[in-house]
């Protein structure tokens, strides 16, 4: 049953090629401060960085810049971009970038001005902030976290060996995104493929909670069907506009609230594959594939119902004459032959987790209720196990 | 293939079981005078009313109102809204009731303060509003448009007999909307059912255009199999809850513009459906249901393949061994079985649809370019007597 809710993003999205010639209108609405926030740099290699800087100066904009956000932000980079937009007296935040860049950028907005402690305020207490928040803006160049139009921000924090992920409410969403597929063209194959089983897996983890029959576990039939069918022709061809549009925007309807309202959520995968993150530095939706099969086959018979509903609306699962159980053993099978197909990693020891690190990654993950079983400690053991001979 | 465009859909919604309680929380972000506005009192009888009342009282608001909004809100009503909305000096608008009557709001929120010939600016040239928009909320009290979350407003011109529909931009979308499905319980069950292939023909004449393969069409495809769903079950219980909060939640996210986004649409159903109204002031909802058939019927060989997967995706009708063309056809004859089983009207002759009235309701229609086949006045009138046999 849907349970009550409030629903409100206000997020302006720019879809489509070109998109970013509307920075424009939206750097019209801000102050003249613009701290420009990047990753690794490649997006000075694809011309991006060029063309963002261009229209910013077109604009009359003067500009700071904070660069190397890692695919995992850490907290103390998190406080160098506080201070930088502090210092700098930044009116906009343009994040130019992925997730990471997103989820960094938010956590910079919210901090710039924070008196307090922002790791225990905001990702130990999880409070809203009552400090003045920068507006954020998102350049996107790379698919998977829906974090352009969510509150979300995961941190590492490396001292203390944990990656958390905060929400945050409306008043932290990005005030507008600009995303063009043929930005993610130039993306190697690896994170694409990493960003469509995060979509994946954001979908999942909404979909398997709760035994209710809601609106939302149809439109997410809806959007895993979109997303397989795509991903297939978007590994083969990763220049086809239609399917890596159709990605682009199945993940922004993956994780932007939508699905998730009413309902129960689990989020347990990205548990674990934020502590293997956390002690690897892997690639965050290969450590979502790895734990995938391991965790679903683990809390399958506890959930059996809506098994048997996936294997057959997603995966075209015959399920007449067999057993629930069967066709959501079916079910399973035929997610991992997709996931072997498109190039996923199912083994965590290829992203360097090895056996005398269960323990500790175990004592890491944080344990989630919303799934159909709350794991132990020696549940997520030998889910983990199981990944290392996946 | 996606198309290029903005998306942005900052409308508040609060849903669930006594969500009125937080229209206090939105009251107190407007100025002191209220217009409220209602349809035929229906919500005098019912409680909700007196409910709302009694929270603008509380509030400390001056209330004016505009009660009698008919079910298709004429031109001349629209006309005193606004004269009554700019002299009492309203702040805001608060729509309590289904469509038509946060339709109506829209109308009279751009109107109000607007020099020129309302009609003929807004339904004939379908402008922008240029002039101050004074804010509307919406206590919903039907479901079926999706009004309560986009720009659209139907108005109804009985000198010229047309019944037409403007699609204004996010400006002048609600700025709250509050949906308790409990307040649709007293609805009439021709009411209810009527909404349902509202609900029905938005999600169709969305589907029903373009040959891509679209998220979209993922999206709608589970959309329309939660409606159909959860109809089958509302007609015999309409105090199920679950049923009646997920056609609530359906209706919205089948016309607040997401489904459409990238996509052509058709619309042509309802261009027909408004013609009829126009000339015979019938529910909504029974003019799209009693023309859907033969217009599907006329246009399905210029779209065979999206007939198809709908038949196979949204009606589960077995593709195997058949030809495309057999596997539409048996879709459509599925989903006639499903609307003699909720109720629909078939026939249009029992909307008050005369064989001497087709030539002027093909007069009145707006010939559409989206669909897969764009009709002549020949084919209108076709359509219209094939419904007063159906």
């Amino acid at each position: 049953m849907l349970g009550n809710f409030e629903y409100c993003n206000p997020t302006k999205l720019y879809f489509g090629k070109k998109s970013i010639l509307k920075l424009e209108t939206e750097l019209a609405k801000y102050g003249k401060k613009v701290l420009l926030v990047y990753g690794g740099g490649s997006i000075k290699k694809n011309g991006i960085y060029d063309e963002v800087v261009g229209i910013l100066k077109k604009c009359g904009k003067e500009v700071a810049e904070v660069g190397g956000v890692m695919p995992n932000p850490t907290y103390e980079k998190l406080l160098e971009g506080a201070k930088a937009a502090r210092e700098f007296g930044a009116d906009l935040i343009l994040a130019v970038g992925g997730g990471s860049v997103c989820d960094y950028c938010k956590g910079v907005s919210v901090s710039a001005h924070c008196k307090e402690d922002v790791w225990e305020k905001y990702y130990e207490r999880f409070e809203e902030p009552d400090c003045r928040i920068i507006p954020v803006g998102c350049v996107l160049t790379m698919v998977g976290t829906g974090s352009e139009m969510n509150g979300g921000s995961v941190i590492t924090n490396t001292a203390k060996k944990m990656k958390v992920g905060m929400v945050f409410g409306e008043e932290v969403f990005p005030k507008f995104a600009i995303l063009d597929p043929e930005y993610t063209f130039t993306l190697p194959k690896y994170q694409m493929v990493s960003g469509i089983f995060d979509i994946m897996s954001h979908i999942m983890e909404q979909y398997f909670s709760g035994d209710d029959d809601n609106t939302s576990d149809y439109i997410m039939e809806g959007l895993m069907r979109s997303l397989i069918h795509s991903s297939r022709i978007a590994v083969k061809d990763p220049r086809d506009y239609e399917a890596r549009s159709n990605i682009m925007w199945t993940a922004t309807w993956a994780l932007n609230t939508l699905v998730a309202m009413g309902k129960e959520t689990d989020w347990e995968v990205h548990m674990i594959g934020q502590a293997i993150s956390a002690h690897t530095d892997a690639t965050h939706g290969m450590t979502l594939a790895a734990v995938s099969l391991p965790y679903y086959r683990t809390v399958m018979p506890y959930g059996i119902k809506k098994f048997a509903r996936f294997a057959v609306n997603v995966w075209g699962v015959d399920g007449k004459g067999k057993t629930d159980s069967e066709t959501a053993q079916e079910g399973l099978r035929v997610m991992e032959k997709w996931m072997r197909e498109i190039g996923l990693v199912l083994n965590a020891g290829e992203l360097g987790v090895t056996s005398d690190k269960l323990g500790a990654i175990a004592d890491s993950t944080l344990i989630t209720q919303g799934g159909y079983k709350v794991l132990t400690r020696e549940d997520v053991i030998k889910i983990l196990g199981e990944s290392l001979v996946g």
